[in-house]
């Protein structure tokens, strides 16, 4: 790649972190720049009109292009690399996690390390406390799919690390903080030392 | 391709019908098995055993290989052909709004049409009255970031229909059973026949 990747982020979420460590596990430099989403900063009428119409981060800009969704933005810096089977079935086999992981995972481990750690418990919404048990129960069931997938095989996909096992390991490793018990989930536990151990792994606070 | 293809669906459900419509669009034909929903069919132990772990419909079953999740079923039938784009941007762009999909869309405007007609307003729980609200209102943002879209080209990535169309298709033409007004969206609707103007079309309830 020869343009310039810049990382439009807020780097403690997890989503975030997906793309930093995708680029440092491929050697790619990626230049930075925060955004506080606690201050609306990706909801000002700038950040709408030449980041993102959607308000969210992360956005890969690559040269001119902007490439909103986590997911997304991995699969363009591993596009043609290891980190994206080149066998058609486990392609669409990582992408199928991929899904997984923003359909049933982030919306409940992400979401309630969100209100544990950034909003706190005595501010909740009476919606949130009524939406908790079955984020909950949702969060669970994702550790616990993991769980048996990972205590069958060390990676998600195929016999190596791939992009589902990056976008998994981002707010999978940080659960504890939205209230779940790692310990409980021993094949995802030595899955995140393996990952941790991979060369060019970098933490998601570097 | 030259293995059986299987949709273990529910015909109903937008997400089963996008996988049909790919294979339409790129005249492959595929088996169907039905599952009633309703019924708990894709929750029983011989589906969750055999079928899916995460206990959901579509799975497209190619050969002996299962793939759950109804954009990456509909990636493995399109790898490779003109419903993905060759340009490495481009590529990425329309996986972000396959991701998006799932993430902004599905959860609001699909759902929404569930309680609507499968659940049916006087038999909603408390939580989903009060969770309502929120996703009408981002049902609704989802549709004008379509429409906005489309007001600028014809397709949502590139010059032509791509898997973007397809999967947000499924859902958004019938939006107004989760009681969004598509009237309000000029550019959607105009889209929405150029999508069923596109050779190989089929309807949902082909």
């Amino acid at each position: 790649m020869t343009e310039t990747l810049i990382l439009h982020e807020y780097a403690a979420s997890g989503n975030c972190y997906k793309v930093r460590l995708t680029a440092a596990l491929l050697g790619l430099p990626i230049e930075r720049r925060e955004y506080d989403i606690m201050k609306g900063e990706t909801r000002t009428a700038d950040f709408l009109a030449s980041v993102n119409a959607n308000g969210r981060i992360p956005v890969l800009q690559a040269g001119a292009c902007f490439i909103p969704e986590s997911n997304a933005a991995c699969f363009y810096l591993a596009d043609g690399s290891r980190l994206i089977p080149a066998d058609r079935f486990d392609r669409a086999d990582m992408l199928r996690w991929l899904f997984w992981e923003q359909y049933n995972h982030e919306p409940n481990v992400a979401t309630l390390r969100f209100w544990h750690g950034w909003i706190g418990e005595a501010n909740w919404t009476d919606l949130q406390r009524a939406q908790h048990p079955a984020k909950q129960a949702a969060g669970e069931a994702a550790l616990a799919l993991m769980d048996e997938q990972l205590g069958r095989q060390d990676w998600l996909v195929g016999d190596g690390l791939t992009l589902a096992d990056i976008a998994l390991y981002a707010y999978t490793h940080v659960a504890g903080g939205g209230g779940f018990r790692l310990a409980d989930y021993q094949a995802v536990e030595a899955w995140l030392r393996r990952v941790e151990a991979v060369p060019g792994y970098i933490s998601m606070d570097a």
